[in-house]
């Protein structure tokens, strides 16, 4: 029995879609981020980061998406969420989820965590008006470098899949027309289509 | 055979100690970001994200440090450089080296690379200023919960240590004092006496 921190809209998302695909026993816990309990004594007992999603185990904690998206997989071999068995294959799917945390999730957090990385408002204020053309950017190199199509690593659903999904949400909120990216578009209209995704998505509204 | 493209200082080092630990064939090309040789047409067709490390492979090119640290870890296993037989310790290493390029190497990253996320020269002055207390606090962190010792994993070596030590090298240029940071120092020594290290230090010096 797994347990899932997260808080609705992040990135948690990409995780609990897995745990949902691959079949996993999960309960989840949401984090209050309006409240500011990512930081309190509780949470950063679980992180000590501050952040979600964070993955109770019975071996102990796992933060960091690409991380946890492995992890679930591997632990869920018979629903085939990463290609395991031939390290390029899984390297590659790696790749792009490393990607995904280390460029595009931070371009896009300097829209609102102005904070994490400068002290002035108006600092805050140019990082944000920036936002629109990192997320492009980066989105831009997805369509035409990196996602194969139907699914991000070609014919096989993967991990991959939930992470761009989970972050190809906040375009249309960052300011990028979806109308220049019809990949990137038609993916987000083939991963909401899942029974997986659809039962997750309802599941944190509630 | 492998190809490691790399630039003196990057965190390509990190992949760049691996291969050598691995015992792996290699050859290696230098990328002059001086004359901005990660964005020529030549560099672009090989990562076109513009970036360091870059690692050719007989099936293709993979980039991003912590896909490509496993992989050769993976391609490697009598090196034994990553648990990769058991899915949670890799999952701990990989959310270790996560944790690094997404959010440790981003915080360094605002020295020099404010460009990369907003416009204003103010801005960029504003984020260099953060660098050293955003960087004590990330250092902090891994001194206090995530750097077991003697290595990053505790009594095994793994592909966390390079990267490790690659990002410590930066920390006096960050304004961080390692007087704060013991283990961190005392790994960082310890890496240092390394043949693999001593050798890959005074290749990319040459």
């Amino acid at each position: 029995m797994f347990k899932l921190y997260y808080s609705p809209g992040s990135c948690a998302l990409a995780s609990h879609i897995t745990l949902e695909e691959a079949g996993a026993a999960y309960t989840t816990e949401r984090i209050d981020f309006k409240s500011n309990q990512q930081n309190s004594p509780e949470y950063l007992a679980v992180n000590p980061k501050g952040r979600v999603p964070a993955l109770v185990t019975d071996r102990g904690i796992l933060t960091e998406t690409p991380a946890m998206l492995a992890f679930i997989a591997q632990s869920f071999p018979q629903a085939k969420l990463a290609p395991s068995d031939d390290p390029f294959a899984f390297a590659q799917a790696q790749a792009f989820n490393s990607y995904l945390c280390s460029t595009v999730h931070v371009a896009h957090a300097h829209k609102g965590r102005g904070p994490r990385w400068a002290t002035e408002e108006s600092s805050f204020a140019d990082m944000k008006r920036k936002v629109p053309q990192t997320m492009a950017a980066c989105f831009a190199l997805i369509e035409r470098d990196m996602l194969k199509g139907p699914w991000v690593m070609g014919e096989t659903y993967t991990i991959c899949d939930p992470y761009l999904f989970t972050i190809a949400l906040w375009l249309e909120g960052d300011g990028v027309d979806l109308a220049a990216l019809p990949k990137v578009a038609d993916h987000r209209n083939r991963m909401s289509e899942r029974p997986a995704v659809k039962k997750v998505l309802a599941d944190e509204k509630a």
